[in-house]
């Protein structure tokens, strides 16, 4: 249930064409339109579409993790190094294009995106005391919760001094507001750990904070620079938080679907850190009296044996919750496509709508 | 070499007049004035004068602290009960007045400034796994570390929003710049920890960054918003450096000095958790060989023994280096009323210098 890069879960192809050609700009051999576009999927298109505002963003996300303190570069690299597709700030630039924004707040927004968002993995791994991320030891396994912590702390501040040169107060509103909710969802999503009793409201709630609200502001925040209408700006946001809806639910199904190896991270974290996703709580719902005291042991007890996780998998596919989980997010991604019909129709639109189909297509 | 908050090495009048006076909003019954004022030190005359915008600011604080998940306020007014003397957000209240700023912008900016340092400190206890704060047990000790880090990032979230709700770009620069200086700050402190070798210089780049440039923003942020030429505002920024340098010596001169029953926390943290500050760092310069070898014994090698504080305190008195330490705060309360000297008198004026004064004076 946490907000998992979901490098793995895409095709290898991601990271052998798309993630070295939009790649960090580390990577100065650009290989860009050399693949046949057949072999790219929505977000690699859309990264290939972006890839001249990206190397932008690159550079800034570069130069501002900057600081003659050596820890906090080395520290900030390890984990932007590590890739994740920076769909976040990815959705900020299609759609500052979509709406034929002419500035370039929009590049130093999507900076601060990414920082909020890494911030927030480094802060998540020390809460969670993992052990992986994006297929690597965790920054806090590395180096220890200290660094982690005031690192995640440098990027938070250094996100807000990427915002304040874009020069636009709604923009931070809507950023600094998003970085208060996905604190809020964090502390909700660790006092209902262990709950067998979470209801699906309860969930949705803290998946809408901790991951949502940020793809929200992500979209919004191009519309508020871009000077558009109310309504346009509360389409975009529409379109970002139903988008990371769709994200988390399919990242929460993976959680009890795919294999570690291409997951990049261990299948069943949130079984054994007794996190309850929807599949959990959809099983318990259905679940009758042997099955209820199966969850209450390794959910609300956290007394786990060798098989537990197995059997969790039979419950969970015996209630098809699994499948009612992609059916949820089959549905927000249909509601962010539904968001965006009231603007014209261009490259950029079809590439956002695209997005969503692929944040859902990933599930497969 | 915390940020300490020196309730407790003021004298215990603080808390039974001046702190009632002030005191959170929580408290109603408001005693000013009633108290004769020979019997206040400077900094209570500072918070009685500021009485009313205090409680102004205490109101926006006790409201932007709220959330409907229960935790985060619970853990919130914790800290915030607990007292702490509100020295940073009084600076920026006094500023402001003696600036004779018309406007109300410094009361969101002065309880911004106080949740960057309650966020602050909220994340220090984590990384230094303290267990008392203030005199009572520190909330990672109360709730864990997890609630800690995340509520952090909450109150440093709504501290964004509190300077976005100020509308002015440039305080919101000035304030997010001192956030991110304070984490290289304190990830500086964390890669100097056990280091017998730190410098005079290393140590003064280290209380400068996490924290001096906190309450230079705090002053700062006055002049900004009121409009002052470039040369005031650093006149301003300079009078709350040099004050907030002469807090963090005299600070780590207590943490060798007082007694932990009027200290609020235990007296020796510094030296336990291996952290030189300046009067381990005088006391080492000046050190011989068998000094050497101790100092190397307790501080890199961590390998402490009942008796070893009191032989520390032994060598750190031959070598007068709490006087040293002592001098050195001098001098910067002493520059910090220089940087107010271009300013017209004003009462204001006259209470900030004797705060500057107090700073030190509370090292007796």
């Amino acid at each position: 249930m946490r907000r998992l890069p979901p490098d793995g879960a895409i095709p290898i192809v991601w990271h052998s064409t798309a993630g070295r050609r939009r790649g960090m700009s580390l990577d100065t051999t650009v290989t860009a339109g050399k693949a046949p576009t057949a072999e790219l999927n929505a977000a690699e298109r859309l990264a290939d579409m972006a890839q001249s505002d990206m190397r932008r963003v690159d550079a800034l996300i570069l130069d501002r993790m900057g600081s003659p303190v050596p820890l906090i570069p080395k520290l900030a690299r390890y984990l932007v190094e590590a890739g994740g597709k920076r769909i976040r700030p990815l959705i900020t630039l299609a759609t500052a294009r979509m709406l034929s924004y002419e500035g370039d707040a929009q590049l130093k927004l999507a900076a601060a995106v990414e920082f909020i968002h890494t911030a927030t993995l480094l802060h998540d791994d020390v809460v969670d005391e993992s052990d992986l991320r994006r297929g690597r030891k965790s920054a806090n396994i590395v180096w220890g919760n200290a660094p982690s912590v005031l690192v995640g702390d440098f990027l938070f501040a250094r996100a807000f001094m990427l915002m304040v040169d874009a020069e636009s107060l709604p923009a931070l509103h809507s950023l600094s507001r998003a970085a208060s909710v996905i604190a809020e969802g964090e502390v909700r999503q660790l006092a209902a750990t262990g709950d067998v009793n979470v209801s699906e409201a309860s969930y949705r709630a803290i998946i809408e904070a901790k991951t949502a609200a940020l793809f929200a502001a992500a979209a919004e925040v191009s519309g508020i620079v871009a000077n558009r209408t109310e309504d346009e700006i509360a389409a975009l946001d529409r379109y970002g938080r139903e988008i990371g809806l769709a994200f988390q639910l399919v990242d929460d199904m993976l959680d009890y679907g795919g294999l570690s190896a291409t997951l990049g991270k261990k299948t069943g974290d949130d079984f054994r850190e007794g996190k309850v996703t929807l599949p959990v709580t959809i099983a318990i719902a259905a679940a009758d009296d042997e099955e209820r005291a199966f969850w209450t042991r390794v959910i609300a007890d956290k007394d786990q044996k060798d098989g537990d996780f197995e059997h969790a998998l039979d419950l969970i596919s015996k209630h098809g919750a699994l499948q009612a989980t992609l059916e949820a997010a089959r549905t927000h991604a249909a509601n962010a496509r539904e968001a965006l019909s009231g603007f014209p129709d261009n490259v950029w639109k079809t590439a956002l709508i695209d997005l969503a189909d692929f944040v859902v297509e990933r599930a497969h």
